[in-house]
């Protein structure tokens, strides 16, 4: 069996450490593994499959000792300087940025919905927004069933999303409701504009002449990529909510032919990744805080759309730090070993 | 100029005593106030109109004083009981409850939109659902413009909407989380299923044999009733969010007729009781810390849903406690008192 050699770029970051347990969780045949960060955070030590390791900065030179699969969690413009250097240098990149996920010659992959495209990457494989990955592990097979003739989305987005920043802010915000008595307890906000803690923001990412968020557009965008529809009717409204970790999506789905839907369940049923939590009885439907931690996606509340003739309705959950991001990342370096 | 008798029932709970704040600010010619509440309320005092008033037991013969109005806000067993009693007296009642709401001799109300229909009550009015409130009064003048189509609506829901407990969950949740360093310091449920802290229900109400919870099935015969279009179609997934008070809803509308969006804002901006935010260069949009509060709802994120020939996009936000509720069932009485 062959062994690889990794490189984690980003590594200190919140989806970098997470990538870590991840690989750690799967044991992939890996003879090395390097982590690179930021100047910032290098030198810092991580505790990394039983040993020590000491995140390296991130320079021009750091592909030149030959690695096989770099997976770059570290944002748009360090993708866009340090991925063509690595793939220049023989190292296939998993990159998790928006940088490359709508260039035609970059596969968008899903695995579980389209690793095949992984067969045709040029050097660079993108990692799709975390919103559009736990929403088309669900849509794929009922779009296979049914096709599909449009998607309304609706989603309720973690702070985890956001990075340590995000995180902080919604810490800061707990810590002051609990220890505020005088009301002059002000803390300075680290990521987003308004405070997020007792909140709903509709606003994630920049907004766009469109009076679109990019989140929305991301969606809308990737989901047609990756479910190779590239004209299929979508609209998307992305809300932060006061949540730690884990997405969840309202999502209205128009089919083209008519389903009943027990067989719908069905199709959900044999989706691989995707896990159904749907008992009104016993009062079950996918949480964020149970689904966090967990590297498949979670779905319930489904029922029909009456308003339409083929109409479904799905309330969908996932961790966008695991399957929304480190998890699919390794699930792709997985695949690439295996080809 | 008349003045009348005025009832509060159900006065201790939390929109009861928003019912007084708003009573206050508007000052109606009203010569008397008379609170009840249950028997376990009885008794407690409630500073309102600069008196202290002592909250009576509602019984069968509350009502035999002669009261001409009477703003019920204690649940639908109790409005199903005291109601007509209260009417067989003379008194009209405004009730808050679900319990006439969708009963064809009772006018369902939100005055901005539809308050001819007080010309026909029987002695009862319906002030409808929360959720339902905040929505009709954006989309009623959008309706009248344009046609409404279809509506899918996907909501954000405060805890106040479920009452002191539901508060009491959420704040029980921070104190946890705040406090917490060995784990073990669990809190008693007094609401909800599960945590609301960190977490996304989606479950309001409860759940009917058509996979629906009982608040989504709320706005989908509300808005159908209070438009006046009795088989619009609409869908609906209503959420529970970590947040005190003020509903948000994403509402995806398609239309009938072909619009501009300027059109559009500008029927919005002439919309009584609504108020546009929505100044995406200066990063505004309607926040439910920035609405509570507030007597009017907020709408912003108005955009065309480019999956439609004819679609809108809204993010709209109210204060759940005082339009969704007290303040809709003062305006009912005003408007009462002014006929």
């Amino acid at each position: 069996m062959n062994k690889y050699k990794v490189a984690v770029v980003g590594a200190t970051g919140v989806v970098g450490r997470t990538i870590l347990k991840v690989l750690e969780e799967k044991n992939l045949p890996v003879s090395e593994y390097c982590l690179f960060a930021s100047k910032n955070s290098a030198g810092n030590k991580l505790k990394f499959n039983n040993k020590e390791y000491i995140v390296q900065e991130l320079t021009e030179n750091s592909f030149d000792s030959g690695f096989d699969f770099a997976i770059f969690s570290a944002g748009g413009d360090i993708a866009k300087k340090f991925a063509p250097i690595a793939v220049e240098r023989g190292c296939v990149v998993v990159d998790n940025s928006s940088a490359f996920r709508m260039d035609k010659d970059v596969p968008l992959v899903v695995p579980e919905v389209n690793k095949d495209e992984l067969k045709n990457h040029k050097g660079i494989i993108a990692n799709p927004n975390c919103s559009t990955i736990q929403a088309v592990l669900v849509l794929a097979p009922l779009n296979e069933a049914y096709k599909i003739k449009r998607i309304v989305y609706s989603t309720y987005q973690a702070v985890s999303g956001a990075g340590k920043k995000g995180i902080l802010d919604l810490e800061n915000g707990i810590k002051q409701y609990y220890s505020n008595t005088d009301g002059n307890n002000e803390y300075e906000l680290q990521k987003f504009p308004y405070p997020i803690f007792n909140n709903c923001l509709p606003h994630i990412d920049v907004f766009l002449e469109n009076g679109y968020t990019k989140e929305e557009e991301k969606m809308i965008n990737e989901t047609r990529k990756i479910l190779g529809r590239s004209k299929l009717p979508i609209t998307a409204t992305a809300v932060r909510v006061p949540v730690f970790n884990c997405h969840g999506e309202s999502i209205n789905i128009e089919f083209n032919d008519i389903y009943e839907i027990n067989d719908a369940i069905e199709v959900l049923k044999s989706a691989p990744g995707v896990v159904i939590k749907d008992d009104l009885e016993n009062i079950e439907y996918p949480l964020p805080t149970e689904v966090s931690g967990q590297n498949d996606v979670y779905v319930g509340r489904i029922r029909r759309d009456f308003s339409l003739k083929s109409g479904l309705n799905l309330w969908v959950v996932g961790d966008n730090i695991r399957k929304g991001a480190a998890t699919n990342a390794v699930q792709i370096v997985e695949e690439l070993m295996k080809m």
